[in-house]
């Protein structure tokens, strides 16, 4: 049985089209290193303009990489060719804000009239920051981000609502600065912390019970560093429940062809 | 009488001909907006070496901006034609680590083998902060920044050595990321805040009680930041005790003739 490490050497391409031939169907993280992986969030076209202009009132949490034609599959500027209906190793079906399947291939449900949006992921800057030297807890640990869903209402557009959702990564009193001047250079991937301390601010009151993911260990001399998140858009889908929607399932990310420092604004 | 605030928009040279013809001995903050202000560190050459390697292994806290040709008072780099030993309105002179004077011209205390270091000030990024949105608490307190004698050794150079010492602004959870982001533009004026949080783990025990500077309020919901201060080397000089030097007094800066946007490392 392979892994996901062992494929952090392959093409984004090889990756897809073993994905797409049913080949795989766990979670992507650690394949093909280096390039982006972003979340995918498909609406019918009568609320694609909701859903874009939330998106852009929200760029931190809901920063946009890529919009297809409705009715198409093929995200032109993140990875042309590919096919969002089948390169994704696990979806979500939404029918009104509720779960209604999770199939490992999306083509039986999708429709002439939907839209598909690429939302940019935290995978990237975390290259970045453990380039930088700065712990990722979670990686540490082998599981999930822990996610908290907050007290911040994002700005409404349309029938889309939510509330942001942040994750949390830990950092040393001396590595803070480092935390976010590495993930600062990446706005397209939710770039610096929303917010540093104070969890009780956002509305979080126990750091050891996140509403999405994991906990992972905080350490003594540590300081919680709160991002968007992009399971914001998720969250604003349950709050807004559209008629239909497919997301992918978490962890199961859709592979770029584009690298995570073409995404930095600055080297 | 006129304030530093009169001269805000007059040209370093202006200021420092004022200066120098004995008309300004006040602190220098508020005058010549946008333009570099330094600290000035004036040594024996048979103790500059020593001197500038202890900067050079730790510029966070000890970032060189200029240095003269032994002798001379021309900084040629920040300000051609300027005189270091008359165009600061206060300095203060160091016999054996101890204060002995405070003059207002230290023509008459130069030497043929002295070497002066002008050294980054925090003033720089404070203006790149302020226009962030970021508080600086201090300022708006009209009183002088809290700085604190650290528990962190500098690296040793030669006979030099001595703690770090700290600056502190408070920062709101939601602007952490802002305020280091704009100041991590200066890495010439210390750059990003050294530490975030937890200031037990710097050995400061009461932030009420400063060591250099006077206490600001912090306000709940708020994170103290901490920056790599220009005050370190006069606590080295009084840790290490070289037989004869020369500072700015407090607050009695020079100005330069670069501003301060040109010390950025990206725009």
């Amino acid at each position: 049985m392979t892994r996901a490490a062992d494929y952090a050497d392959a093409s984004p391409t090889q990756v897809r089209e073993m994905i797409r031939a049913g080949r795989w169907d766990n979670p992507t993280s650690g394949m093909c290193a280096g390039y982006v992986q972003a979340n995918l969030v498909v609406l019918p076209r009568d609320w694609a303009f909701d859903f874009l202009l939330f998106a852009v009132r929200n760029p931190v949490p809901c920063p946009i990489l890529d919009v297809t034609e409705p009715g198409e599959t093929e995200p032109k500027q993140m990875a042309p060719g590919a096919d969002l209906a089948a390169d994704l190793p696990k979806y979500r079906v939404w029918e009104n804000g509720r779960l209604t399947a999770e199939p490992t291939d999306a083509r039986p449900f999708w429709r002439d009239d939907l839209v598909a949006f690429l939302v940019g992921c935290s995978f990237s800057f975390e290259t970045a920051m453990a380039q930088a030297g700065c712990p990722v807890r979670h990686i540490e640990c082998g599981c999930n981000v822990p996610m908290y869903l907050t007290n911040q209402p994002c700005r409404p557009a349309g029938r889309m609502k939510g509330n942001m959702v942040v994750s949390m990564r830990p950092v040393p009193s001396h590595l803070v600065s480092r935390a976010v001047l590495s993930s600062g250079r990446f706005p397209r991937v939710h770039g610096a912390p929303v917010w540093v301390g104070n969890p009780e601010g956002l509305g979080v009151a126990d750091l050891s019970k996140p509403d999405f993911g994991e906990p992972v260990p905080i350490n003594p001399g540590e300081v919680p560093l709160f991002w968007g998140c992009g399971v914001t858009p998720q969250a604003a889908l349950m709050a807004s429940k559209p008629p239909f929607a497919i997301t992918h399932a978490p962890g199961h990310m859709f592979i770029c062809d584009v690298r995570d420092n073409e995404l930095a604004v600055f080297p």
